[in-house]
């Protein structure tokens, strides 16, 4: 099915964007525009957020001449594309992506809506499913560990940030057994652009300025996500406490996972299942004498793992940028490995 | 009429806060739980923000139990208490000055109402003025300059943040004849905490964070009050063009003003004229070898002032916090004058 | 001994600081500035560090007139005091202590010098003890739970920033049987301050702006600390595993903290439990809805605490300000509870 | 001279670097990673700051595996390089520029050294010229107007940020004579990357954030050079007051730029002048409704630009990422142009 690209005529596939006016939408626009593969042909997006991107994005102009105009499908399939990104809400995904399918379009979705590979787990988290049929066949979009099925996926889900924060620097010294798969507890942090763009007063500039401060005890959706990412990949069955913190900055991300040894172990062990893991992935760098932080992986693909052995406990790190490896970077990997480019292509 | 107030019977003045939940209404409270000789006894809020004041700000758990209760001007005259403090928004304070003044009490009013002297001025930058007989009356609350009228007022306008800022420092030398009264830039920045606290996606952090952007050009309404405060007190006529901009911090205020020598002035004459003009006012600082700078007046009271001359231009700069000296320890001040307690008192 | 304090004769305790120059220094010099019932009648500091406050601090123009002058042990017992702050290094600290006690002077030591009740645990994370034998005597200055020696003490050893607030979040908990002493993981934060005034590239403000960073795994001196108070408090031996992490922030901190619960526990149980220990204590706050968050608590001496268990396992949290609660604001409680004054006294 | 690069051959070009562990050779090497015609060959560096890149820079890991080594002529010269990039200090770059340009290499310089045409000049604001024999070819590598002159080039002077910030705003106007060339008030404020890398206490987080402070009265350096620029573009004599300041924030600067009109001049005029000044610039972008901010220019290679009329006074504003277009960004810019790639090559 998707032999006959754009992309074998005019040596650029076609792709459009669905939901610009967000922060990841402006993340992908910055990538595809270092991109020499891929061309941004269309911006959809709802009623009452329409226009020139740059009335948006300031930052956009000269750089995206593009409109966001009214999402309709058949203008979306009009246009020959390759490839639909979707930046939009949970829900409204599983409303878009029949069409877009339909149509003879390759998806990947920024939502959640097609992660939990279980509707009744999805259920239980956010709102009735309404397109189980599609999530059976979709690629959980974390190519370190699923290149394979997402290089021939119609649609990928692309994942959560901190889902993958969290699996990067955990599924390694689990899969090699070094790590009890339970009683994990993952304590994290993210910039405030992770809530998104709407304001509200609790991400007013002087109420988060100066502040850290924990939420959503016990109930952050991602939670679920992470522990079935964690479990396909190793085949264990995985759980963890996620307790995530905003902190004040814009970007950046970053994991303090506390896990008990699995028998004896040691740090220098954990390091070098880390590296053979990622030995050949481009964009998860193992540290040693430098901890992970935030800043290494600011406005980059990459995400930073660590591990150490503190007072009998084994304490991992991972950091990235929730808005490029945490989000629309992630998708342009996708991308790229969905339709055979070099994976780093764009995100440099 | 103020001879006999509470204070004479039991030592500490009564204080009714009137707009509770906004920036300003959080630093007075703050500011009276340090003062020995003010008590207060009520707050009042609007509709739709009544409750406890921690439920506001989770800050004043065990350090201020008051509840913020329906404004009702009958109710408070019935606190018996001897001043009003008003931190509402325009518009609102002139609806509520003329009962509150009625009832007995003396008012500090944080908003614009009763700044401009002239109706016609005030009418031409906000809306139409319901309270012209108040306005007469009305002492303009900058204690280094209207310690005397402050002193027997019933009513004072507390002055804006940036008009309060530059007159400070502008003063003296227009005074003494140094520069020339027009033609003057006031370049100012803000903390973004200056904006009130609703939110707006302007003020979202991920907007406002590493940003820094001007605003307002030649039309913020800050700028006739700095021109009537600076006339009145130098008695010139003064003209100035003032700028403001938003800088990424929560509190601050700073103005580099740029001025035209009168005659052949240095900078030591200059900075002499603001020593002679500041030396007994406990909350003016005047600098030497180091230029103000926002963090030296930050959660503090003092307004620090500098002045320099460079390639035949006169410079000036003043810094202070836009809540306290620029707002409510301001008004703070006011009360100690107008009551007659140490000027410092619960500012320190 | 502390009988006759000058307090008897002036009205006001007379103290003396000594170390003015960094952070903590300037805490304490404005909480004294507010205080009604001691005066900072002198201010100490090595060679290399000597001058007007103001020269160090800019801030302190018109508040603080005094210079730093050179340290002699001589000069400080000539001003009469009755109580020495001392905010200097570790091993400067223990140097100076036996002079001060023997002139008479009460002393509280912000430093770790007397902080390890044993001189054998001191010497492994610190360097060898000078001063075993006051260190026998020292009380730990946490107010909240050894009041009765603090009131009573020539030394007071005034906690680190970590242990006061992980101290106060656990301690309850742990009495009261409701979760297990060992095995607890602490994830804490805290702004830049914590680490001191010196300049150094890792803190140079573009490596820490927007950046969240982990540091000292397993090696933090406040580990052993945090042990030995909560051991000595619950009567339990209690051991914890405690990782920081840099937070792109001046001043807060936030600890949340990982336990398993003893049986069968909920949220209520243990929130009723941290509520009857700190009901009738002014500083501490327990939260219910709305979590700890380090500005709730910045630029005051509270401590707000707050647990709920989620996934079957106990998370509390607890946050202060590093450098009031947490270093300078505690020592001035411990001040107020040493010479029997209320214990709010110049802490609003 | 420059007909037979090895671009030819190869298809790029190789590039050297020297001074590569600072904030600007950082930012270059990230540029440099995404220009498909560009290849970095070597990085050179002084003793003491020898080693992997990713020992200076951590974000670096498996972007970029060069080391930098001891800069020694001879060695640079073996690499066969089209172009050297100096990002060293002034007096550094001129002792290496003779070398490098008799081994055949084109050179920009980020230092101050070839700014100046006027030896004497550079010589008042800095130390005795060296090498005023190469600083009568070098062009002055702004690309909007000496494109033709960089293209040729052996040697490029790279501008300063200010300069470059200013120029783009003022140099239309006054040209176009809508403004009067004298007179002029340059405020200016700067993110905290511009100071550089090297810790000091003035660039302390806790000093530094929350913080924003006036420096360099009438002395800044930069200052010579805007008046050079712009009299050069527009054949008037300019003079300006530049007036820096310091902004919490990593990266962005704005310039607000005071001026007398030229006779009856209106917004509108001012803005269509910048318009037809731009037009087919790629990287200036003239704002209209939107002011200039430097949020919308962060991490990108543009310049944003804006005029208005306020009060009978021009007011101009330009805003930049101090990095990019205030540096690397500008200088990958001019190679660009040297190398007859597209402009923007690398650069979104």
């Amino acid at each position: 099915m998707h032999t006959e690209t754009n992309e074998a005529k005019s040596g650029k596939i076609r792709v459009v964007l669905v939901g610009g006016s967000g922060y990841t939408g402006f993340e992908v626009i910055r990538c595809l525009a270092r991109h020499g593969q891929a061309e941004l042909v269309g911006i959809f997006g709802p009623e009452g957020e329409l226009g020139p991107m740059e009335s948006f994005y300031p930052h956009l102009a000269k750089l995206c001449p593009l409109e966001q105009v009214l999402y309709e499908p058949d203008k979306v399939a009009s246009l020959g594309a390759d490839l639909a990104m979707l930046c939009v809400p949970h829900k409204v995904a599983m409303s878009y992506v029949p069409a877009l399918l339909e149509a003879g379009l390759r998806v990947i979705d920024w939502s959640a809506d097609y992660r939990l590979r279980d509707p009744a787990e999805y259920e239980k988290w956010y709102c009735p499913h309404t397109d189980p049929e599609h999530l059976a066949e979709a690629a959980y979009g974390l190519p370190e560990y699923f290149a394979e099925r997402i290089r021939t996926a119609r649609l990928v889900a692309n994942p959560g940030c901190y889902p993958t924060c969290t699996t990067l620097a955990l599924a390694p010294v689990i899969a090699a057994g070094l790590i009890e798969p339970t009683g994990i507890v993952c304590n994290a942090i993210s910039g405030v652009s992770g809530a998104g763009r709407t304001a509200a007063q609790k991400f007013h500039f002087p109420e988060r300025n100066e502040n850290f401060e924990p939420y959503g005890v016990g109930t952050h959706r991602h939670m679920p996500e992470m522990e079935q990412a964690l479990s396909e990949i190793t085949g264990r069955t995985v759980e963890l406490l996620f307790q995530p913190h905003l902190c004040p900055m814009d970007r950046g991300m970053l994991c303090s996972l506390y896990a008990r040894p699995a028998g004896k172990v040691t740090g220098e062990q954990l390091t070098e299942c880390l590296q053979a893991a990622y030995a050949d992935k481009p964009f998860v760098r193992v540290r040693t004498d430098v901890l992970p932080a935030t800043k290494y992986t600011s406005h980059t693909n990459f995400c930073d793992v660590a591990a150490r052995v503190a007072k009998g406990r084994v304490v991992l790190f991972s950091a990235l940028d929730n808005l490029l490896k945490g989000a629309s970077g992630q998708a342009v990997q996708n991308m790229n490995v969905m339709f055979g480019f070099d994976e780093t292509a764009g995100l440099y």
